[in-house]
């Protein structure tokens, strides 16, 4: 079997894994835990588990991967630029609005917030997530981006980018493990708990999917096509201008 | 700086994280947790997340990245797969140790085990990386092991390898979370909670420093050294008769 329908095939299996594990948080939620609202109450809680889930593993796992969708690699990078930035930001947001809901609800119950190590883990995640974006923002898209600085950025956006979602991974699985601490203390499995772990098992069976096709070395854009690193917003204008000029040759 | 000098940095920050994390544990135990012992007690609990972190996490992420090191490059890559495996038999070993650890506790204080998500990400770490051992075993380094097997196994290898140590992260994350939870339920962050927040954060920055080392292509053992996959251990014995040869010429 050829790269590219080795990549597609992990693809399909990465990207429908993703989209069972926000079926499952929401069939979870809708189920077990009253629903959803938002009235400060518990069904309101009910979004954060969804929203972390939705933006901060699965929406921000397709838009790691999509540079190694080889169906890109003959068009202009920058393209594929904005739809990865543009898919990040939606997952900032799904998260940040995620956190919201859960500290509205704390402040809402006089629950205090950020003691347990998973929020530790998970404000870290979406703090390094932001500034993630935010530098990519700077050093890949804006006019003002300079091919030195981008370079150099490279390396550093990768590997925060992993970092984010090994963070991730770890605050949505212990997320999960202490809400069932909270609901059945007393040591049993309860069908709600048992499918809660099933799609804590699902969740790092996704993160591996991701993982590995970012790893593959095969898998890789190109180089011919990567030494565009700095190509800012602009370019798009100007190649398209060249592209007219082409035509009226 | 070239390729190799920042290799070395982040590989020495990577080591003294990891032993960080190692100290760390053991002195939250020591210090907080009632010490060591060996008698059915929560101080044989102790010895669960000690060995988990130590063995399942951090000489498991420590033997990962083995293969990077350019010193290495030059030499027989048969040694530097036998410390790999070596290395990885010793976290397996610790790891199956520190298991044995918590259900003996369990058993003798009647608490039941495998309900958590914590023990089901746990077990599928320990589970897989079991299976991952003998695969490598038997894929790359007896005698039987042929060119074509291995060659299709060295991506699974690397795949399956990555997945282990996220299973392990998850697992550790939501361990000490976890047991936080048992210890303060009522919502505080005494000193202790405080210090084993902090080594989950630890925990994740060397995690991250791991998949780091991995990721990068260019510390990556160059190609002309990597032909040799299946190279078995007989290979050792003809490699060394081969040295014995050219001396007596």
């Amino acid at each position: 079997m050829g790269a590219s329908a080795s990549f597609y095939m992990s693809w399909c299996v990465c990207i429908n894994v993703g989209l069972l594990c926000v079926v499952m948080v929401v069939f979870w939620n809708w189920r077990w835990r009253g629903g959803f609202a938002w009235d400060g109450s518990e069904a309101q809680f009910s979004w954060h588990p969804v929203l972390m889930i939705s933006g901060l593993l699965v929406l921000y796992g397709f838009a790691a991967v999509l540079f190694r969708v080889p169906w890109g690699w003959s068009q202009k990078k920058i393209a594929w630029k904005l739809v990865h930035a543009g898919l990040m930001l939606a997952a900032l947001v799904l998260a940040t609005v995620g956190l919201y809901a859960v500290f509205n609800v704390h402040s809402t119950l006089n629950i205090p917030s950020m003691y347990s190590l998973h929020s530790w883990v998970g404000m870290s995640a979406v703090v390094t997530f932001a500034w993630q974006w935010f530098l990519g923002l700077v050093g890949f898209l804006l006019p003002c981006s300079a091919q030195r600085l981008s370079h150099y950025l490279k390396g550093i956006h990768v590997w925060t980018g992993q970092a984010v979602l090994l963070l991730s991974l770890a605050a949505c699985i212990s997320g999960i493990n202490e809400q069932l601490f909270f609901l059945f203390f007393f040591f049993s499995l309860p069908a709600e708990a048992l499918f809660a772990n099933m799609l804590g098992i699902l969740i790092v069976a996704f993160s591996s999917l991701v993982f590995g096709i970012l790893s593959k070395a095969d898998w890789r854009r190109p180089n011919a096509n990567t030494n565009d690193e700095a190509a800012p917003v602009r370019r798009i204008f100007s190649s398209l201008n060249v592209k007219e000029n082409v035509k009226e040759n």
